[in-house]
């Protein structure tokens, strides 16, 4: 069942559901013209339907390898990259001066979708290269931007992020890797990092590590945290791989999923490093890396979950099992009504998740080109909720993908458990989607709810237009989003950080069923009459009225879950 | 992290919420005295701990083999299922004319749990000959009675069911293999099994089939299909294993989880077998065995997510990472609201669906012993919810484990994911999750709703008297019992079976949320301020509003969904 790439799906949402246009109107996204854009989708489409897509199952079944102290490749990777590299798709957002498409981070989203469906463990490759292109584009000097991002753009090197240690995962300041000058500006980098992704492989001459440590003097937890390019050969003057800088993988996890993805504990020891950023400034530069990269894992959730719909779908069209008395019987299990209702949500939910990270990237999109800080206080606001419902739907779809399969999905040579068991990691890397709730609720409504309300007005208007002529679909997302706008009211009132995180992972979910529900409504307005107003009647009255028992768990507060004591949990 | 068997909340649930004693008043069950139900939870509990929970992972690392055409067991296996059999564990409800011990299926839904917690890999092959027994008790003659009922009751055989073929999985009235008359009152049987659970391995010198086949004239559909015993090697005069029987096993699945459980291809070739209930009777013979394994599969489910529990509560109580401003903080990620919300929601749904698993096997025990109508009413309404209800519950759980777990729990050497990869498969055995919601609807409708408006009829009689002293939480459940009420009013008034299919997984799940808010109740009834309480308090207030939403999606009936074309889903 082979992956075809959603490139009408695209171009459907860059039009009428998330102003693309309102971008590329922007002198800075200039060259993004309607051509570039359907250019750029309809080859990156091609290239991960023909050359990306058939090595997926390779790297589950023969997984990356440590040899000798060196890490190899699930087999086919090897040509996969070098077409990636080659058509200019490790960054496509990039800065034209080094050698970048500069295109919109929307189209980004796009292409990243994409290469997720098709495989999704070679794909973390250059999503943790575009991060740390970000981070050396903001924070490094002229030097290191000179050497790295040129290389780095043009995939002949790659880029990893080296955060955690084990003592330090969601809690990243308690890392005790050390960084001691050397005296000549630059500085010997020494200890363990693990859950490095791609930290070592054999697709390049090089890999470039950016890593989190402590200068001597340095303050405790996040204060006295900085960044540092330390590349796994040193760069000889002409530019080329050099000399071996003492970064060691120690060993390579065996893991649920991503089996081709090499996930390695990195040593180490006096390895030369050059700071990024200022002295002790390290997590600035990193939440620059983050941020961008938590957009990035949403839509690798969404490009799974694609994946994942297209195979289920696929299964179910050709498989024949009972008989169901409707109109219009294809023969198939598409016929029994549970069977298309599992269909039908993993569709529904897979657009409402891509609407919500493509408007999150357009937002990214204005507020650098313009500089407004209502757009990027609305990025702000959707990155945490493209990242964890853009993985839960991942989850989701997989995990139903399997049971539209029956006994099939169970078993590995189908592919549909693969899926599952590749996707699960992105709701817990780059922050956990625990972790994206409370931002959610703490720092992104530190503005007192400002940003979301705004946006709740955008939702609210909409639907109020519509109502005119679709008010049946029109009134329940306007109801929802009332919903919405008290449980924000009510956490915004909250001076007790808890009693927001209490219930912050179901507002999160509350917050992205409405906002499903205004896209699809959205959708629906934009192509009345057609599938996609079925699709969204089917979101509106069966998914969305789900926001009610999340925003009623959103709001319960922390007193009666912190009356739950330890002592309780393990009676 | 070893598993602990939580003794004391079967104890609870029997005594305070599922109301054992009205099955041991029954004369049937007069022997199941209290100190003999303290007894078997006590000695059942002990085995599970120390002789079965440490071959979990043995199961998951080293999967059973296919060798030379012999199945190998993992490393073990052999000596766990030999102290199963010495203890008399497999069949705790057998009839004790044939060495059972009688007890109720309450117990055995209990000690299921248990073992099922302990390595659900290898529950299931108790738990097969366990429906096997249930089917021979029913529906085979004196003689095949009196040969296989001891031998599989004492654990020295084991018993396999055999439905499934290509291309008949939910639909079991497509399969094709043969049965012809041998002349001698035996049967020549003939075709392909696949999906055979336990269907061969090195634990017990025989293996006894249940095979459903075709007689050479049988009408097609489920009213042609015929049961028949086919054992691996034919026994001999004595009883010992003679003559192998043709029964070739082709080769075994690699599957997501269940490694430990070898599942098969079978091949039968004119295997000789003994015809179990009349010809063409087969598919009530099978349902008698499949009602039972439906339970017990549900409490795989439980069993599974108390497992997947015990090990996230130890590893985020002895995990310390970031701080966070509670009272009594234990210093460890238990503290953090999203962490403690986590591991209460999987408390409080393991509680509430091991009381729905409990009260359908109490249904069943007092209609059995009583012959009464309602309560054979009762346990045939609460089968399909107990089975869809446990087993989502367990894979919830067992993702949220994950999720607790952070990094770890995608690293398979934590065992976390383990529980998943087992779990995942009991939403689709024994008919998928879907098909239960069509059971629920359909079938356990047929009544005009009267199982369900009686069970009704307890909720809110119990929530009124409740309302007295807990008026906090006895009103939200009985509301809720209100709106469940409409929906199966609206339900049953549905004429096209598509109408409430269509909504039939949401409604089930509804009715699971419901019932789950009804036995929180009774038990803060039965403990008032105690843990009890504040873990019902958390599920009445954060987890019992879900029904809002699913309840509405039920009602949605199949119009919109069927508008959705398969060109619409493919575009």
């Amino acid at each position: 069942m082979p992956y075809r790439a959603p490139v009408n799906e695209f171009r459907f949402l860059f039009d009428h559901v998330v102003d693309l246009a309102s971008v590329t109107a922007e002198e800075r996204f200039a060259e993004a013209t309607p051509d570039t854009v359907e250019a750029i989708l309809t080859e990156a489409g091609r290239m991960c339907e023909e050359v990306i897509a058939p090595t997926n199952r390779a790297g589950d079944t023969h997984p990356a390898r440590l040899e000798n102290g060196v890490v190899r490749t699930s087999p086919g990777f090897d040509s996969a990259y070098a077409a990636l590299a080659e058509g200019g798709w490790v960054a496509v957002s990039a800065d034209p001066e080094y050698g970048g498409m500069g295109l919109p981070v929307a189209l980004t989203t796009a292409v990243n979708d994409m290469i997720a469906s098709a495989n999704l463990a070679f794909q973390l490759n250059p999503m943790l290269t575009q991060g740390q292109i970000e981070a050396l584009e903001h924070h490094a000097s002229d030097e290191l931007r000179e050497l790295y991002l040129p290389k780095l753009i043009s995939g002949e090197w790659t880029g990893t992020m080296n955060l955690t240690e084990p003592q330090a995962g969601s809690d990243v300041g308690a890392l005790r890797t050390k960084a001691v000058p050397n005296g000549d500006g630059t500085y010997a980098i020494s200890g363990q990092k693990i859950y490095i992704t791609w930290g070592d492989h054999d697709l390049t001459p090089n890999i470039c590590h950016l890593v989190l440590a402590r200068l001597p003097d340095a303050a405790p937890g996040t204060k006295g945290i900085s960044l540092f390019m330390v590349p796994k050969y040193l760069p000889k003057d002409d530019g080329t791989p050099g000399d071996f800088n003492n970064v060691r993988t120690v060993s390579l996890e065996e893991k649920l999923g991503i089996h081709g993805s090499p996930t390695a504990v990195l040593e180490y020891e006096d390895s030369k490093g050059w700071l990024v950023g200022p002295e002790n400034g390290g997590m600035k530069a990193m939440f620059t890396m983050m941020n961008n990269a938590r957009l990035g894992v949403g839509a690798q959730g969404i490009g799974a979950a694609e994946g994942a719909y297209q195979h289920a779908l696929a299964y179910a069209m050709d498989r024949k099992q009972g008989k169901s008395a409707v109109e219009n019987a294809t023969g198939s299990i598409v016929d029994h009504a549970d069977v298309r209702r599992m269909l039908a949500a993993m569709k529904a939910d897979i657009f409402a998740a891509r609407a919500i990270a493509l408007s999150c990237a357009v937002a990214l999109d204005r507020g650098r080109a313009s500089g407004e800080a209502d757009w990027q206080a609305r990025a702000a606001l959707l990155t945490p909720i493209a990242k964890s419902f853009g993985t839960d739907v991942g989850m989701r779809v997989a995990d139903e993908g399997i049971q539209v399969h029956g006994g099939m999905g169970f078993v590995e040579e189908t592919g549909a458990a693969q899926y599952l068991r590749d996707v699960r990691v992105t709701a817990i890397y780059e922050g956990t989607n625990g972790i994206q709730a409370m931002d959610l609720v703490a720092r992104k409504m530190a503005d007192g709810g400002e940003a979301a309300f705004s946006l709740l007005d955008e939702v609210e208007g909409f639907a109020e237009t519509a109502r005119e002529t679709m008010p049946e679909l029109a009134a329940p997302v306007w109801e929802a989003a009332e919903t919405l706008r008290e449980a924000v009211e009510w956490l915004v009132a909250q001076g007790d950080l808890n009693d927001r995180f209490a219930g912050s992972s179901a507002f999160l979910k509350g917050f992205a069923r409405v906002l499903g529900g205004y896209y699809h409504l959205r959708a629906a307005i934009a192509e009345p009459g057609g599938a996609r107003e079925r699709l969204a009647r089917f979101y509106i009255t069966r998914m969305l009225p789900e926001h009610v028992g999340l925003l009623a768990h959103a709001r319960a507060g922390a007193k009666d879950l912190y009356a739950l004591t330890p002592d309780d949990l393990a009676a």
